[in-house]
């Protein structure tokens, strides 16, 4: 590999190790239940040292039958985490693709005139902000840049600016400065409009199934109630730090599980979806030869 | 990661107990079960502290006989019933997307009267009722919301009611409201409302191969029965609570995957099939502004 | 949850558990492996007891290394076999969904007469009926229900009657009854029929890598073949059931895979073709208001 | 199950250790290989037995270390190298799909004459063997069947072909034969046909990133070469036959992926691209009532 | 198999072996790592030698604890990793197909001049050398091959590329030269243009969620630390080199995912975006007759 590349991996690996610096501070997020789990280890450590030291000795065999199920539901729930996350950001990087789409047909084949191409730019960036409003609470017409003006006050804003969108083109086609087919080549993009919405609020609405949830957090106590008194008759008093460590490790995998699969919040893994308004915004704006309804001047 | 996704953290995880604490008095759906396992581990007991000691006396190692393939067709099951319950939720998402774009297409290619944007809603609405109702059980015309004045009693209520789509569609063509270019856009996702219905029967219809759940079952047997034979030894008295935890954890993950490969019934984890149609019914209605047929008004 | 979920569970328990008592009678499937691998492991236990007792000592060590193997490719081996026997039943699926759309669209667009429904139908209900045939065995036009007084004896009839079917639809375009915008819109179903029909071929014909057949085989028999050797010095004279419900329990999961993989022929998890053939022959006669062709009166 | 299917899994077990049978001499492949590995664990064997016995003792925990690696990067490996390989038979299906419909379309909405029936056959199924020879390696146009006489000699012969039907089709549009509806129609298959193309062309030219598969190799040499001093303690003699076969059983894994992943070639586990072209030929020759061009009569 | 493929195996294993001793160079990207940790390891050694024999002992139970975890997440990141790799080759595949395809379609139907060929040759070929550019860092119109002479300095350069792809072909509708049908039918593939950029951009801009990086280093460092502490009382001195082969192992899959799921860089792994560029220009060049803009004569 060459030199660039080397000096990329350091990089990548100072930026991650930069990371984890930041991220000990995320310890405190669940240093309360890192907390109890020593305090009841150090039970097991005192049960070692006290005239009660056979009792409760659980043999390590133990790890290897509440292990491999905790490995199932955790590989489980990491993965439909992803897939969930990885879905909403495909549909989002659909929205930017039909956006400039739709702009670019609509602009050549019907010549728009300089009112009407913002009046499109308006509609379709205002999609893309008032369908980042609508997955994170209740979306409200006035508050999307480019409609703050707006007499009307939609339940659903996006599918109220989707029917504009297609109020315009049915105006366009009247006018017969759009044929039939030059319509529905538009509707291809435009019709996938409200896909995506309808794809998002899937995602938002539905997590994964409740009793895999519910299944993970149990499984995950049993596992970690019984870790102590597996581990003291061989580790001795190291059994606090390493159940606190493991305890770490195994509550981190399923709260990150946590975190993604609910991609439309503002938390640090979630969806940058400011970012991609702006850029739908931006670019839409520039093969319109329009000013953004929304974005800072890029 | 921000103070508000600590607070939420914390949401989630008390939420998460809150569940849990309710799971526990799902321990009855299972007890029976349980409970014979307990009195089945006893006799291991009884015997590692009788004069046959020695006798059946399982050396821990079979756990990673038959650990392995147990691991292996729980995974299988558990991944497979929720792929199913995924795209049943996918495929009723679709519909959501399907109804609200064909109600704003009518609604702009033909300025549809009044009378027609109810008669169209009607159909929309109704035919999301009829497919749950067909999916949970034997649907009936007059049972759907808006067709309880029906005189007809057609077998399948879906494909009865998509007839009644295109021939309203067919119609607006003969009137000369809608070009055959519009048409042709209209069936795009008229197109999709027999192929939602079409994919949700096969996921009804068709569960996992039954070679597959009958493996698992017999898996899970093996394994528990030999379970407490092979813990006796170093367990001691702890066999029994250990079997019980093991075997209700065990029986727990195979009974999910087969509550969630269901996903049209009504249990906890079903989809929740009302909230869709009611969404579908008070989206549309708002689009084609007339009054919903079945939700409450919202 | 509920109580009616209490009661579908034991239901549903109930049922397995049945199914369980049914298979017991395919242990004859396999018997004859079982038993031979039970004299052949009896062989390990004679050595055990015999002066040589310390010749060909496999430690357990090696379950460690060959197991890993054989989980690897039974896993494959499972998943993969899953996925064609789905992948059958959702193009089977997408043919139950492609005939409804095409009768409703025809008959909606161009008005059938009585005797053009039936024609249209014989087609529809044909094809499906012959790609059953066609899947099986060789497909013979006079044996598909319909189709009996045919004087024409296609090779390859599923592709015969889609040439019927675009007969149909052309003559129906030349009569101007069917505008060439409709007949676009119905040639999205109609294209399908030959597309289920390729995807059925390709299942049908092309098996799993046939090395990784022949090397899951390898890989099951290294392991039984070992199993009784590394066994004998923990387990004694348990040795000889041991590794014949180990064998029972690993033939078994390569045997369903190779059942499941070939989702066409009459097995009891073979997909029930005749079911699907019937479902559309009545759907369909129930659209087109005709009698089926082949399906008892429903 | 039935008896019927007890008699097929018995051909089925039969015909595979019939094949296990002959795979034997492809030991020959990787003999030298495993013999040096045989050589090599010897020299452990040789080390117990003399006064060094102690030195380079591996403990066998080291398995567990190197095994779990080499568990991941090989199932990795086999899962993409199927996956490629299904991918490629995928796309030679839907190769066969829009050559049949393509010829059946055509042929309904042109009333072709004989002769055009004979070069549209002749354009289809000579773009599957054009295929078939630039994805194993240079096509040469007057080696296509069908085209032995042409004067042209292209580059890429599947573009060439495509253009070939493009043009045939563009000259009955202009005769009036098709109208520009029926045109599209056809253009939904004939467009695939560069598709499958490119696909082919993708997997062909992208093997699995080179990393991985180096990476594979690094993990697969440590794990043998560490083999037999961690076998030795346990196993004395029988480390070398033990060796021997892990080995076999390992690099055999590998091989096979590696086999696979390549599915254009002709190994026995390559796709039989010979079989594909004699279908698509001889079924379009069905279709459109001509002789084909270079299957066989059959 | 034959001795053909013998032979291919064997140059295989050659071709990989070679690979490899290449590779052995790439040790320097990581040699900083690995010496660090020998240092490391050398505690652990120095301490089973000291005194304090017996302070600090991890049982070696401690690699089941964190090296499930390890392998949870390792496997994660290289099949999320290749995913992404192989879906970025997906889309450029589909880059080459929609260019040739546009190509025969635009020329056949509208039978376009030498020069038009040439400027829809200039533009077909110019999204893909942009579109490159595009994706390693800022696109300039003018170091496009075939654009180095225009006049306009556009943001997003691929975009813009379209709009000049759809203003010819709405020159060509003007014209009558392309009729509305045949306009659609090059829309089929002109619109994958920006789906295509929309999708690698997508791929360019979201990595994996960054939690699961972060959490991956942690567990690597978790895992190597403890490493030489859990090994030492049965390797000794076998310990350094051991947990540098480890180290050397177990960062090395996580560099390898961390190059292959950025593929549009210039790494050894990373997608050969050139060659691909020249493909285009080679193979449409030949489709219109005319010379490639950027690719040396083929």
């Amino acid at each position: 590999m060459s030199e660039q590349s080397h000096q990329k991996w350091q990089f990548t690996f100072s930026r991650d190790v930069q990371r984890l610096i930041e991220t000990v501070h995320t310890l405190r997020r669940i240093w309360v239940f890192i907390l109890i789990l020593g305090l009841y280890s150090s039970l097991a450590v005192a049960k070692e040292f006290s005239p009660f030291e056979t009792l409760l000795d659980l043999p390590s065999d133990i790890f290897a039958l509440f292990g491999a199920v905790l490995s199932i539901i955790l590989v489980f729930r990491t993965n439909r985490a992803y897939d969930r996350w990885w879905e909403a950001r495909t549909l989002w990087g659909k929205q930017v693709n039909i956006s400039r789409n739709l702009a670019i047909k609509v602009n050549q084949f019907a010549s728009l005139e300089p009112e009407e191409r913002t009046g499109l730019q308006k509609s379709i960036a205002g999609f893309a902000y008032a369908l980042k409003d609508h997955l994170r609470s209740k979306a409200t017409l006035r508050e999307v840049p480019g409609w703050t003006d707006a007499s009307e006050n939609p339940q659903h804003v996006p599918a109220w600016i989707t029917q504009r969108i297609y109020a315009q083109l049915t105006d366009l086609l009247h006018q017969n400065r759009l044929s039939p087919d030059e319509l529905r080549i538009c509707d291809t993009d435009a019709h996938d409009f409200l896909n995506v919405c309808g794809g998002c609020e899937r995602i938002r609405n539905t997590l994964i199934a409740g009793s895999y949830r519910s299944y993970a957090i149990k499984c995950l106590l049993l596992y970690l109630l019984s870790l102590p008194w597996g581990l003291v008759e061989d580790f001795g008093l190291l059994t606090i730090p390493v159940t606190m460590i493991v305890g770490y490790v195994m509550i981190g995998l399923e709260t990150i599980a946590d975190d993604v699969e609910e991609p439309f919040g503002t938390d640090l893994d979630d969806l940058n979806l400011e970012a991609l308004c702006e850029t739908i915004d931006r670019t839409t704006a520039e093969i319109l030869d329009v000013t953004p309804v929304g974005a800072p001047a890029g």
